[in-house]
């Protein structure tokens, strides 16, 4: 049988990583930036506009497709490539961040989680086995073990669910059936250094096609989060992507690779842009909404090479933000997804070329 | 000083015409659809998509950008076409429909009409000379004349209305100052023939570069709206553009172009695209809500070229409706948008062939 994923690590610099993942819709470069499509759209972005600002990999959310269309639907209309026509690589998470996200409308056991859904409160059940079969039906190139993300500073709480974590991933890895998918363990432990080193060895002695690091950019400090890195990095092998979740600021990408990531995800940029805020490459955000921008000719970030800064004024977004008009979440969207996209791309450079420390130094915390 | 608004006959058949209309910002092509960008933006659309749709002029509303964000500052940022990035033809109205549509908040006199700002409720007066020189500083290519637009019904109304009309064109053309746009006048009458005769021969007289009739498409029948272009098109000079303004459905375009008219806009394609319904190349609409569609996996209108069409199924599009996602009203937009502005292409193509009325027998009353 074909290994559809195989990871080369083309160019170290320091800690930081240059490498190629390929998949069967096609190579990731990374480090790489995934912006999210939570119910199978990028929010108020095309998957043309999408391809044109440069993303690779794109993220769709189980807890979500699962309760609306439905991932049997999905799997009737050929698969989350097909039905939301993204030809290019596709990552699903678990859904257990979501169910774990509803507070008291999830109740776990060791056998796995009973929720009420968000849309019209009935109850509903995950269990690592269901999860992987709904990733299944779903399709993506890159599936996500289930798991529990627990109190990040709770330390005894912590480690309970990162032996749940573990546990489950044993099961996902035995529910798993198709061969054209990676599953991908997940490491946990909060903010607890001797909890992530033991998570960090259990999954990497899972030898799962990826690794990734849940549980962060949940509230703790970015000393904490990047002490996290820095524990985690020495213990996961060199020879697979490393995929650090729900992390997308521009800080935290250039940190995040500073410590030897590969692969980020973030709302952020989405969320931001229907918002009226927008990202800077430099760091840092711009609301456009403010007065001074009225009369500004500006682009948002001069220097920036999206379609919205090539071709908008600030004055004229802040127009549109004024007048309510989607187009600002659309014009928003693309310049802060182009951000993160493009920065991991200049980011892959400066490894290859040996300059990242120098390159990034502004950023690097 | 050069003519910027020569209109050149291509070819007749029967009454159907094509045409060229020279602007300073490009030649347009007639029959032609215009999509309308009330606040200087076509509702959840890009320039790029519009242009990549096939658009060629584009209407916006000087009453919304009187009030927001302001003719002076469109001014000052380099006009509408800079502001809003159109760089074909573009197209101002005269703020007149929307003040009347006001009802109770505006009051008309022989000068003008004061009325109440719809944003914050503060007081305005706009009069013939003051609507010019608010579409003089947007800057359109196309600016029309300061019009009452009165109840249809009534005979008498209508006289007054359209008597006060023509008194306000001549304030229109003795008010204007840019060599660089061409006001068009305007025929009302509401249903009256008579009415419309005269009106028609007014405005004709008056020798403005193009003409548009107005007050149509605001509750009459078809017949009625019919019955009215008979009445005006022998009036109306044969070597000027004829302007059917807030017309826009299939059929209407087809009935416009049989009885001699060159130029349409209408707000229908995208309001309808926000509210989940489809316009289809053969007249009427899909409301792609709808049950049956769930597992459906043909595009909107099977044949039509547009980029939702060519890419997505009824199924996805459903499903972003019932998610309440951004991208639908962008979707269906799109495939609305070209539904008119590519019948308005086929449409010269088959006058310039002698087969109008056989190409579109089906949808000609």
């Amino acid at each position: 049988m074909t290994n559809h994923f195989q990871y080369t690590l083309e160019g170290q610099d320091g800690r930081a990583r240059a490498g190629r993942f390929t998949t069967p819709h096609g190579d990731l470069l990374t480090p790489v930036f995934a912006p999210v499509g939570t119910a199978a759209t990028v929010k108020a972005v095309t998957p043309a506009q999408l391809a044109d600002l440069g993303a690779s990999l794109v993220l769709a959310n189980t807890y979500h497709l699962y309760l609306r269309p439905g991932d049997q639907l999905v799997a009737e209309m050929g698969g989350l490539h097909e039905f939301m026509r993204w030809d290019g690589p596709l990552l699903t998470d678990s859904g257990g961040f979501q169910v774990f996200s509803l507070g008291e409308n999830s109740k776990v056991s060791d056998d796995g989680v009973i929720f009420k859904s968000h849309i019209d409160g009935s109850t509903h059940h995950f269990t690592p086995e269901r999860a992987i079969q709904i990733q299944e039906n779903l399709g993506a190139d890159i599936i996500m073990a289930f798991d529990q993300c627990a109190d990040p500073y709770d330390h005894a709480y912590s480690q309970r669910a990162a032996q749940r974590t573990h546990a489950w991933l044993r099961r996902c890895v035995d529910a798993k059936t198709r061969s054209d998918q990676a599953l991908f363990g997940i490491v946990q432990g909060g903010i607890h250094e001797d909890l992530r080193q033991q998570s960090a060895e259990f999954v990497a002695g899972m030898d799962t096609p990826g690794i990734a690091i849940g549980g962060l950019s949940v509230g703790e400090t970015k000393e904490e989060m990047h002490a996290i890195l820095d524990v985690v990095d020495p213990i996961l092998p060199q020879d697979k992507p490393r995929y650090l979740m729900g992390v997308g600021t521009v800080e935290d990408l250039v940190n995040g690779v500073a410590r030897g990531i590969d692969v980020f995800d973030c709302v952020l940029p989405t969320r931001m842009g229907r918002n009226h805020a927008a990202m800077l490459r430099s760091g840092g955000r711009l609301n456009i909404k403010n007065a001074p921008f009225a009369k500004d000719e500006s682009p948002i970030d001069p220097g920036c090479g999206c379609y919205t800064c090539r071709t908008f004024s600030r004055a004229y977004i802040r127009h549109l933000i004024a007048a309510r008009e989607m187009l600002s979440a659309t014009l928003l969207s693309i310049h802060n997804l182009f951000t993160l996209v493009n920065l991991a791309k200049e980011m892959r450079t400066s490894i290859l070329a040996g300059t990242f420390a120098d390159d990034f130094s502004d950023l690097l915390a």
